[in-house]
């Protein structure tokens, strides 16, 4: 019974975010209502606030629920990482195969909630890359790396994934690296050989 | 007489970037009217009209304004440039003084536009650092620099300047250098005496 209301609250939310991704097609974020939301997805109106307050909140649950899906998928692989740019090549990719959703929280001008997440993110992946070490969440770098990666993810997408993947995971090992403390972690093969 | 009506159009801006920073202070930003800023300004609308066609536009302006002022600043340093983290102290420290400009940025949820306007300014003090070599203004490299750089930024004024100011003028320099190509240019002193 739990999972099956489980499996239609996914099945509405599915549907929200369909509909709002075809609504951001034809209409600026900002004109677009509740009821034109629910009417596209063909859901009751009471079920979306059910749900949600605001289609804000529902993006930020989306990408809430987006980025922990990534972090378990990625989980056992940074237990194993050796080399960071082998990571990073699935952590990007795994992002741009949610590339309407990313757009969606652009064009809602939600870039500074999707760097808090990313941030958030971040001190995970690094945390589990030290091996128990801890980063300080609040710290500068990590902003900065989590707003730079957002950035260019974001330019990336936008220009129809002109640059090759590896550019980007590339910029994102490179990003990471100085924050690993891990000394079994290596940037690359490439850089374990130059040593 | 035209540098009358300049000193006019110099005093409204002022004014109405003034009365737009004390209302962000009482209401959200979605909840500002051009009347209402007027009103605050105690300017005329059709004074606000004749510079901008809505207070998004006046932000840009403000912002654009605010950005050459900051290169024009810095321009002379930047062909002196020997250390770069010495001329990261400077930059961070004058968009510092702006504080309230950028927190109103912030609250607009115009993140997105900060970011692109330092990626073409970032690009400029590269080129200038590369003594006519330039950079490629799309490259994802500069965008992953300058998102990054803001949202540091950001952080660091939104929690009150809690970390000196050096942290952030080193993230900066360190983010910079791998896309400075001009060999004479050292990330510190420090780095100099240990080649």
């Amino acid at each position: 019974m739990a999972e099956e209301i489980d499996r239609r609250v996914r099945k509405t939310r599915a549907a929200l975010l369909k509909a709002l991704l075809e609504l951001l097609d034809e209409y600026p974020y900002k004109e677009i209502s509740v009821k034109m939301l629910t009417d596209k997805a063909d859901i009751a109106k009471p079920t979306f606030y059910r749900n949600f307050t605001s289609i804000e909140e529902m993006l930020q649950k989306e990408l809430d629920n987006k980025a922990n899906i990534i972090f378990e998928k990625e989980y056992n692989e940074l237990h194993e990482c050796t080399y960071l740019d082998e990571v990073t090549v699935g952590l990007v990719q795994n992002w741009a195969d949610n590339e309407t959703l990313l757009i969606a929280l652009y064009k809602a001008e939600m870039d500074s909630k999707v760097c808090e997440s990313f941030a958030r993110y971040s001190a995970r992946y690094i945390n589990i890359l030290n091996k128990g070490g801890t980063i300080d969440i609040n710290s500068l770098k990590l902003r900065y790396f989590s707003g730079g990666i957002y950035c260019a993810v974001r330019t990336w997408l936008l220009s129809g994934r002109k640059s090759p993947i590896k550019e980007l995971s590339d910029i994102m090992a490179l990003g990471l690296f100085p924050m690993i403390t891990n000394k079994a972690i290596h940037l690359s093969r490439a850089e374990k050989r130059d040593q």
